[in-house]
Order: structure tokens, then C-alpha cells, then sequence
């Protein structure tokens, strides 16, 4: 392909976006696809010889289009939204263009210098405390999911709290009886042989439970503590579980907070919980993943009392701050903490600037070492929208969210399962599981909306969370509609 | 942004990207910024109105350009190369705008079947073992990095080595005398207290480092084996490692052989590394990062011999196979070893196609959730130029390289640095590291060509990786013009 060509075809690619944003609301939202039926309309071997762009774009609507879920549909209410805005979209479409890798500072600097210096802008524009700017001893990095900086975080919990002997020599968890009796081990750095407890509420994210595996801390060695009947964390829990454990001689290391839970957007109460981890001297991380980009509006910022203790912080813009998937944000208090985790330097990455200290390399902030411009992005969006137009947004799927909470608490047959929080409407359906099981088959193979399930309270849920780019009231009202067609 | 203004923004951008890559050549190839000087030119804070489209492609000519290193000029010759072809550009575009989730299957099967099917397609194309194809019990995953590969493995091979033990319980490692005296920690399920060890070359990817720290085996516990005088790993240092170590009562655990080391593109024998590491039933993972692309032709395959013993591969299409960054490639014998150890369930991600088995849950084969649809540009690329295509663009590569090294072979002044290999040429001039330094300055300071350095066997080395969509004789002769207007 010419350059040339690449103009043509890159005209035909952005109408076809379009168009395809223009029809949107024709597809049944969710794919009707059956496990293998798409593969079985794709050529069962790579072409010998190129074919022409506008060949692979018609198979792009004949065989995948029809197994998406329609995830940017203004009827898409699963999981938490995934917003991709169209100034992000042309923002990541000018990093993939300029094909340029932002691992050091020297690899690139206004990769690296354009990612610092957004990030300080979204810790104003979110009222985060700080210490989380570049301009003292913290900072944030762009990574690709929540997963990976809750990861990142433990990380760094795990070589704090044992001065960095885990990088050094490795792991040494649970190989004997849980009594405090370690002395046999003998004295090793600072962790003289302690297990390492992390804790997190049981309505945490997954995501926790992944990397205490991938530490090495071992699944045994996380409590998930128990949560009220808002599903918010039981401070006083977690602090009896620290104290125990403790006092059994093991090292509680790192505590995670969650602001906007997966199940309910349910909000963990940080300060209490951060008391408890000062106390043990543990790392508190708190995962905003969702809840995060709603403190752009003053008025949701009473959600995040308590970040001031935090050692580290992260949110998804790629959730709800109009930036395409992937857009994860990461803040520590202590960089320092980070990149002494994460450090690397062989010969082939030294350069000048690197060894004179003074620029940051994000390849020391987490696990890959390549890395994409991901900063264009949030810089279109927040130059694109404002901090006025962010806002806005937020505020207008919030409002949306009490409107259908106000339709559900008014019915007879409809009932929230949990308090409305954010743009997050989780809901039931007065009949058994069943019922709801069914209202969201119906809702979801009739096609005109997509919701996803949870459990709460031991009974299953539907959750409808509101937050792509195009979501209008009718949306909403369209899912009402379509579950009272199914309750007749 | 409207939709209908997406059209048009669109298009300005697609135009703005291939007025870059038209102009291209008229930039410094390396970047001139200086530490801060990006940032000085950014507003302090976010905007609070938003702002046209036009005043941020302004912006982003004034300030962003000017901070970058064109890794897609043909004159880029630094690091190893992150080839953007224009079919990449635009199927990330497409990826972008359709803004699905590829976490499950359910999320969106096309996104799953697709990666599915495409990275069976270069099993076959790069003449791989038919174990790596889905059809069987492996199978082929897209990550982003292959430091995030290389991680994956060695997590699969700690718990295939355990049992699954130090998923559940923790990892036990080297709090206690390497005497094989781990009696007393008594039987821990197959892990039986016994450090674990990993072997690599030490012109190993420093990634290597990285994942034994993240996995909490520590880095005393990585044996960097001895490389011969042609950078290629010792397999007899690397059998009698790995006997000591099993005598002294350690577990060796993970191998890491390395097609196309970073420093000189050096191939580690892979067969008689994998028969030490089956031996002592050890976890084989093949690094071919770069050198997995030439694969395409059968003519640098056997660069591969052995990889047919290895549970796992690593390649980078985003590095030679014109699809741009990210895109890594990551093949498995067993799949089961891999999603067993990542694998989560949480209620709010049950579906009936996860449940009923026999569909492909992306999620459980990485360390993040959520996840772009990037089958999308691989598709794209291998469709575009065919394997036709692909095969020339790699022998064209190899021939300008190979022209290279010959006027280096012929020259007084200048020396091979190590064999030229696959893209990469490996080079010095004959005097000392002072002088190499100051070359590499020079050149990279003129701003015709960008190169970047090594150390082989203790000296100062140039590296000149050629890899770049446009790259064509005149580009590598700039090189060679410059150095010598420089060795006057």
C-alpha cells in the first residue's frame, strides 16, 4: 500500500467507521454468533498473494461485524462501559501512525513528557491529592487495564515490605505451619521469613486474586473480608483480620481498597480502612477503576474521602472518561517505590539522558518494556471536551441512571438490588432467579439493549450501567420497555 | 464531536498521517528535544472548554513532532524496528471505532475466533510445530509485549512445576541455606520446599529479569548461562547448571532459549538446550521476538531447529511482520497449563458459552482483562501482502543488511561486531570505544539516520537494524556516507 493508497483507503476506513456509528442502533446489540460460526466464514489459510483493501473491508461486514456485541451502542448497558469517543479514536489512530515507542524517555520524550504532564492535569481535574503529581515524589503511568496496576501495585508492596529481598531472592510464603514459628528460617533481609497477608473486600475485583497469584503470594494468603448489606468493606473486619494475623507472626502488606465495586459500584470507606493500614505499615491501593473518572463533578468527590492515605491509585478512563480501550491510569505517592521494583538496565537501553537521571522511564513503572503514545489520547479528549464537557457527560448518565432507578422503585414488579450509584442501576425483577434469568435472556436476545447479571445478596441481579458516548433517555426507556414486554 | 464530524476530523487526520509519512525524510531522524523542553510548551492545566479539532493537529505539529524519534523513517535503524504498515494503521483504526471487548468470548466471539484463527494461519506460515495450532491441545494468544509473554510462561511453568501449589499457597524460595536441607519445612504439595530455579542465556532479554522478580522466584535464583564467542548460549554450562542445582536439592523449573538475541540477533541452540530442560522436566519457552518473523521464509527457518521441544513461543509481528505495535504473539503446547493458571470466575463474567465449555476465554491466557481487538490488523496485514508479501519484505531486509555488512567486511576502519544475522548488523570501528561513542553521537546528531549501540564481548558495538516499511538502499548507504564524513 502507497502512501497514496493509505490516503484512499484511510478515507474508505473513517466512512466506514462512521457509517457503521450512524447504523449502530440497527444491530441487534448483542451478537447472535454461535461458537464457531465465524471462523468457519474465514479462508482457512493466509493468501498467498495480497488482496485488495476494499475486499477485506466488505469481509469485515460479511463475516465479523455480525460477531460483535455491539459494545459502543448507545443500548449497550453490560459490564461498565468501554466509551471511545471520536476524538480518542483519531488520536489513536495518529499513534498508530506514528508508530513511535515510548519505553525511555530518549526513545521518544514527548511521549514520555505528554503522558507526565496529562496525568498531572487529571490529578486537578479530579481532585486527587498531590502527592500524586510529578512534581514531588510521585507520579502516574498509563497502562493498559486496572489488572495490571493492581498488579503493579502488590509489586511494590511486596518489595517494600521486605526491602526488596522478594526481587533479590525470592518469595518465601507459607511452607510451614501458620504459628508464628519462623525462627528456623533464620534472619532474611527484612522479612525474616513472615507470610505475607494481602486483603481486599470480598466484592473486590478479580483482578486482586489474580495478582497474588502471580506474586507469589498465594490465594490462602488473601482475605477477602466481609462487606455489609451495601456491600461496602467492614473496616472493623479488616482490622480484626490484620490484628490476627498479625499476632500469628504473619505480615499484613498490602490492603485494596475498591471505589465503584464490579458487582454494585459499591464504595469501600478508604479513611477507616487506610487507618488500618497505616497501622500495620501495609500499602493501601485503591481501585477506581469505574468510579474514578466521576470526579471530574465536585459533587461525586465525596466518594473518594479517605485517597489522601492511599499509596497508590487507579482508574480506567478507557471506562467512562471518553477514551478508547486501552487507557488505564496509575498514580503512587512514592515513584521511587515503583521503578526500585521494576528497574532494568541493560546495555543496549542505556542512552545519555537515562544515566544523567532527571527524565522518567516508564519502562520501570510496569511489567512490558514497548510501550504505545497513549498519552495523545486523553490529551485529545480533555482538549477536545473540557473539563466543562467531561462534566457534562458524567453528570448526564448519572441523571439517566436515577431516572431508570426512579422507574424501578415506583414498580410493583421491580425492585433495586442495590443502592443506584454512578451511572450503575442494579435491579431485580420480585420473582425468583429464574424470572430474572429469563427477563435477561429475553431483554438481550430481543436485541434492542444488553445488560449483564450479578449476585447480590445471594440472588441474582441485572445490572444496567450507563455510559456510551450516545446514551439518551429513549435508550434507557427502551430497556423498560422491553422487560415489561417479557413480564406479561 | 458529532458523527458527521468524525467524518470530517477523520479525514483531516488520515490526511495529516500521510503528509507525516510523506515528509518523513525531511525530519531529523532523532528526536533534538532536551529534558522538559515538551512540557514547557504544553498549557498548565486541562482546558475548561473544549477545543477545535484543528488548534490540536496544530498543536500536535508544533509540539509533539518536534519531541519525537520517527521510528518509521527508513533511516531509523535503532533498537530493533516497530513496522507500521499502512493495512496496520487502519485495522487499529477500525479496532479503535468498534471499541468491543475481547475479554471472553461472549464479549464479542468474532474478536476471540478471529485472533484464534489468524494466529493458527501463521503457525502454518512460519512453519511452526502444528502443536502451537488450536486444533490441538495448544494453541496461540495476542499480548502485548513479549516481556508480558515471557512472563506467562514462566507462571505456567511455576505452577505446572508445583502442582498449582504456589498459585494457592504461595511461592517458597530461598529462605534457608542452598543445601538441599528443606526437610524441615515439611511436605508442600508437589513443591516440596525446593527452590526453584530458571535458566537463560546471559544475552537473554532483560524481560527474563523482570519475570523472575514479578513471579517471586528472585534473581538469585536465574542462572544466566555463559554464550560461546558467537553470543549463542552455552548448552553444556547450561546441563551442568542445571545438575548442580537438582543435586544441591533445587528445582530447575524454566528454560529460556532466545531466536535473535537483543544485543546481536545470536540464535541459542535450541535443541540441545531442550533436551537438558526435558531432562529435568523443565518449562522450554522459545524467545523469538525478533527473529520469528524471517520464519516466513523458509530459508531462515532453520534459525527455529528445536523449537518443536519448546512449551512455549514468543514472537513479535509488531517488530518485523509490518504489524504495528502492539502486537505479540504467544504460543503454547498446552493451553491448560496457561488458563489454569490464570483462570477466574466471578459471577459477574458467567455466561452460558464459558460454562458450557468449548469456546475460547482470551482473559484466562494473560495477566489483564479487558482487551482491544488486535486479530483485527494482523488480519488485515496478512491479507494485504499475502505471504507473498511478506516474504519479500523480510529477504529485502536480510539483502540490504547483508549489502551492509559486506562494505563493512571490505572496509579498513570499520569490523563486523558479531555475524550478520537475520536484519541486524553488528559492527565497530577498529578504534576504541571512544571512538564508537563519538560516531554514534555524530550520526545520530546529524540527523540522517538513527542508530543505537551494544556491548559484544566487553567492546563498544553499532548496531544497524533495518526493518522499516520504506527502508531502501540509499537509506543504508546514508549510514555508511555519514560515518565516514564523521571519520575524517
Amino acid at each position: 500500500m502507497t502512501p497514496e493508497q493509505f490516503r484512499e483507503h484511510g478515507h474508505q476506513a473513517i466512512d466506514w467507521l462512521a457509517d457503521y456509528h450512524e447504523r449502530i442502533e440497527s444491530y441487534p446489540v448483542g451478537t447472535r454468533s454461535r461458537p464457531g460460526s465465524v471462523r468457519a466464514s474465514l479462508q482457512s489459510a493466509a493468501p498467498e498473494s495480497g488482496e485488495p483493501f476494499e475486499l477485506i473491508l466488505r469481509d469485515l461486514e460479511r463475516v465479523i461485524v455480525p460477531g460483535l456485541t455491539h459494545w459502543q451502542s448507545p443500548s449497550f448497558f453490560g459490564y461498565f462501559p468501554s466509551n471511545a469517543s471520536p476524538p480518542s479514536i483519531l488520536a489513536d489512530l495518529i499513534s498508530s501512525g506514528l508508530g513511535i515507542q515510548g519505553m525511555m524517555w530518549a526513545t521518544s520524550p514527548a511521549c514520555t513528557e505528554l503522558e507526565t504532564h496529562v496525568l498531572d492535569w487529571l490529578v486537578d481535574l479530579l481532585g486527587l491529592p498531590s502527592a500524586f503529581r510529578s512534581d514531588g515524589e510521585g507520579g502516574g503511568v498509563i497502562q493498559d487495564t486496572a489488572s495490571s496496576s493492581t498488579l503493579c501495585a502488590l509489586l511494590a508492596a511486596r518489595e517494600r515490605m521486605t526491602g526488596f529481598a522478594s526481587n533479590a531472592a525470592g518469595v518465601i510464603q507459607g511452607g510451614y505451619k501458620d504459628n508464628g514459628d519462623f525462627g528456623n528460617l533464620g534472619d532474611f533481609g527484612n522479612l525474616g521469613g513472615a507470610t505475607l497477608v494481602a486483603y481486599a473486600s470480598r466484592e473486590a475485583h478479580s483482578s486482586v486474586t489474580k495478582a497474588v497469584k502471580v506474586a507469589g503470594i498465594g490465594e490462602a494468603n488473601l482475605r477477602l473480608i466481609e462487606a455489609d448489606d451495601e456491600q461496602m468493606m467492614d473496616p472493623a473486619a479488616l482490622g480484626l483480620a490484620m490484628d490476627t494475623d498479625a499476632k500469628a507472626g504473619r505480615r499484613p502488606f498490602f490492603v485494596c481498597a475498591t471505589i465503584g465495586t464490579t458487582t454494585s459500584a459499591a464504595v469501600d470507606p478508604v479513611r477507616a480502612i487506610g487507618a488500618h493500614a497505616a497501622r500495620h505499615g501495609a500499602w493501601l491501593h485503591v481501585d477506581a477503576a469505574y468510579a474514578g473518572s466521576a470526579c471530574v463533578c465536585e459533587e461525586f468527590r465525596g466518594s473518594h474521602d479517605g485517597v489522601d492515605l492511599a499509596d497508590s491509585y487507579t482508574f480506567n478512563p478507557h471506562k467512562w472518561l471518553l477514551t478508547n480501550f486501552d487507557c488505564n491510569v496509575f498514580y503512587v505517592r512514592d515513584r521511587r517505590a515503583l521503578t526500585d521494583t521494576f528497574a532494568i538496565n541493560p546495555e543496549y537501553l542505556r542512552n545519555a539522558a537515562s544515566d544523567a537521571g532527571g527524565v522518567i522511564d516508564y519502562r520501570d513503572w510496569h511489567i512490558p518494556l514497548g510501550r504505545r503514545f497513549r498519552a495523545l489520547k486523553l490529551w485529545f479528549v480533555l482538549r477536545s471536551y473540557g473539563a466543562d464537557g467531561l462534566r457534562r457527560h458524567i453528570r448526564r448518565h448519572v441523571e439517566l441512571a436515577k431516572r431508570f432507578a426512579d422507574l424501578v422503585s415506583a414498580s410493583n414488579n421491580f425492585e433495586l438490588a442495590a443502592p443506584q450509584r454512578f451511572g450503575l442501576v442494579c435491579f431485580r425483577h420480585r420473582g425468583d432467579d429464574e424470572k430474572n434469568r429469563a427477563i435477561l435472556r429475553a431483554v438481550n436476545e430481543g436485541g434492542s439493549a444488553y445488560l449483564t447479571h450479578a449476585v447480590i445478596d445471594g440472588k441474582v441481579a441485572l445490572r444496567l450501567a450507563i455510559g456510551a458516548v450516545g446514551t439518551e433517555w429513549r435508550h434507557v426507556a427502551g430497556v423498560w420497555e422491553a422487560m415489561e414486554e417479557n413480564d406479561e
